[in-house]
């Protein structure tokens, strides 16, 4: 029950196990085919170009960022926790000239300051956290799409902690390039990175492309500028995942299977309604923890469905806490990083989580564990606060 | 019965349906340690420094290079396959000043060219494939890490398509880095790249360390050189694998137990006995293929075990026949790249794959479809060649 990664569908760990198929099988393709097109309804896109890189979340968004970003790029990292600083140390190896605002972690930025730092920066591209586990709040990003539109910014945007546990509209917002993880809302394992690139993004990537050297043929692209991974070079990773077929990395084929299932329980149930999923049983955690006269951080109207930072309470030791939830009960709860490191914790309602067993459990083995360390509170008040907010 | 990936053990696929556990959990950097082990064994190697990249082998190749190049660095990179064009275009990517050498697709080098080269362009590193699978051969390695250590070189190699089929003794040859995959004699899946780095290696790496923006305290490590790559900077994965464990990426976890279940399983047969059954099962394989009149590829004396390149006969479709397989008898086979594109079949037999039943089925299935395609040769012989080599 921490901020992820948190227990996987028992259903994406059998899928997991179906035995392996050659690259180009045409199972194979066809299980790639219909992967893009179960993250196109994910992600809420007709973008042809969405599909998987073989690594963990933060190696989509190097993907993201690598690919698009030329040395000495004007880059716009608005940072309101510890993925921002991610962003914007990705952002500065690719060799970008990195531009941050900041706002205090707790907060998220209006439209207005962001669209005040883009018309005194003219950056070519803003790279924004959607939601932000270290912080548990989610910076709205439904206005930022038309703001980079009239500035002629792309708008590049990591999505792995909110995704599928929090409204996401990649096409309805204006978002140019979206990179997720499995291992939050989507139920599976880290490892692979869904991404999904609208035509701008991907004209700029495969303006940018050389075909690799050892497939090379006569009147092939190479460029002037090439992306300085190849691992991550989206324009060759395109070509691969597209009707050329080009060799590029050997698909991690039980991670396709993974991600492919992630997404298809997600589209069984209805985006909307894993959203919904997220809201009710975030809102119960909320609810009882509240009950219990715990204090919630940040700015509460902005908070992911799926993951609540609380305040520990003074006098009380917050690793001790974790250490007895998890090996007295076997429940992981998160604490946070940098300023909130011992300050928060972080407790999570997502993916598999998001259930009403795992929610009554947890706060009753909180208030079990914080009762015998002398932490005052109402016999059964989180349980019952949350078993009535369910009832209502 | 391709060049790989190939059909994954299924005790590697049960791993994998184990449930997850947090990233920090005492069982979680348990089971991490226990892989780090575990591969010390596989690589022949005392390093501490060996773990796993989340990525396919490419992403071992990237990490290894990009942690160690800095831009303008003498790269040498001798060609002898298409993966020797990856290495020099993986380099050149990271900015180094790559120089190659090549031998026609078909051979390797001797120990003398390698050394000439090296006196002649003082590089700072030597990167070399191990086997190459689109030739299906391998490099001779034993006397190059003592070239390199008077030279003062760093000895970097992919052992990607050779380890676990082939003898490979990394602290025993003097080889610095190496990098691998699970998809061909590991007989797992791809998306997992097992690394070792020799103590020169780490302190290579470790000069160029930055710790990362968004847990960086006060007095850490700030490079004037920092790797060009964030997911790839072995420096601050190093410290997440390390007794630091220092936050980085979020440990594709599924797929460690992946990595994990492949090497237990060779350590547990024994790493010389694994060879010897590639060995025995790769010249099965070639003694019933060269009865059956067919002309292999490439100087024999320095093939893997786990691959072998075919002639495809004049005037027999290769495409057709290796379609046939695949409907017919559910058998894959592959062609190559590049030169060898169209010309040649590369048949593996390796990881799960190196048995007898399969080999014998193999060559029962291609003498079936290329007598069909009007291509001579006495019936039976393949087989029986195979079986009179596995009676000796």
């Amino acid at each position: 029950m921490g901020p992820g990664p948190i227990n996987a569908d028992p259903r994406v760990l059998r899928a997991m196990s179906a035995q392996l198929v050659g690259q180009y099988d045409p199972a194979m393709t066809a299980y790639m085919n219909e992967t893009m097109a179960l993250y196109r309804a994910v992600f809420r896109t007709d973008n042809e170009a969405t599909l998987l890189i073989d690594g963990t979340s933060r190696a989509g968004i190097e993907a993201a960022l690598v690919s698009m970003i030329e040395p000495g790029d004007r880059v716009l990292v608005p940072i309101f926790g510890r993925f921002g600083h991610l962003l914007r140390e990705i952002a500065e190896r690719c060799g970008a000239d990195v531009h941050v605002i900041e706002r205090e972690w707790g907060t998220v930025f209006t439209p207005a300051e962001v669209e005040a730092a883009i018309t005194g920066i003219r950056p070519k591209i803003l790279a924004i956290v959607h939601g932000d586990t270290s912080t548990t709040l989610a910076q709205p990003l439904d206005e930022l799409g038309a703001i980079c539109e009239r500035n002629g910014v792309i708008l590049y945007t990591d999505v792995t902690a909110s995704l599928a546990g929090n409204a996401f509209e990649l096409d309805a917002w204006g978002v140019d390039v979206a990179t997720a993880g499995l291992q939050k809302c989507l139920a599976g394992p880290s490892g692979s990175a869904p991404i999904s690139l609208s035509a701008k993004a991907v004209e700029l990537v495969n303006s940018r492309k050389s075909v690799e050297a050892g497939i090379r043929s006569e009147g092939d692209a190479v460029s002037a500028s090439p992306i300085r991974s190849n691992y991550f070079d989206l324009s060759q990773i395109l070509d691969y995942w597209g009707p050329k077929r080009l060799n590029h990395h050997t698909e991690a084929t039980s991670m396709l299977y993974a991600a492919r299932e992630c997404a298809r329980l997600l589209v069984q149930e209805g985006m909307d309604n894993a959203v919904e999923r997220h809201r009710l049983h975030g809102t119960a955690m909320v609810t009882g923890l509240s009950a219990m006269g715990l204090e919630l951080f940040g700015d509460q109207s902005v908070r992911m469905n799926n993951v609540v930072g609380v305040e520990i309470p003074a006098g009380i030791d917050g690793d001790g806490v974790r250490a007895a939830l998890l090996q007295d009960f076997g429940i992981e709860i998160g604490t946070s990083f940098g300023p909130l490191h011992g300050r928060v914790w972080r407790i999570g309602t997502m993916g598999y989580n998001a259930r009403r067993d795992t929610v009554l459990t947890t706060l009753a083995a909180l208030e079990q564990v914080l009762r015998r360390r002398g932490f005052s509170l109402t016999a059964g008040s989180g349980v019952g606060a949350a078993l009535d907010f369910y009832n209502d």
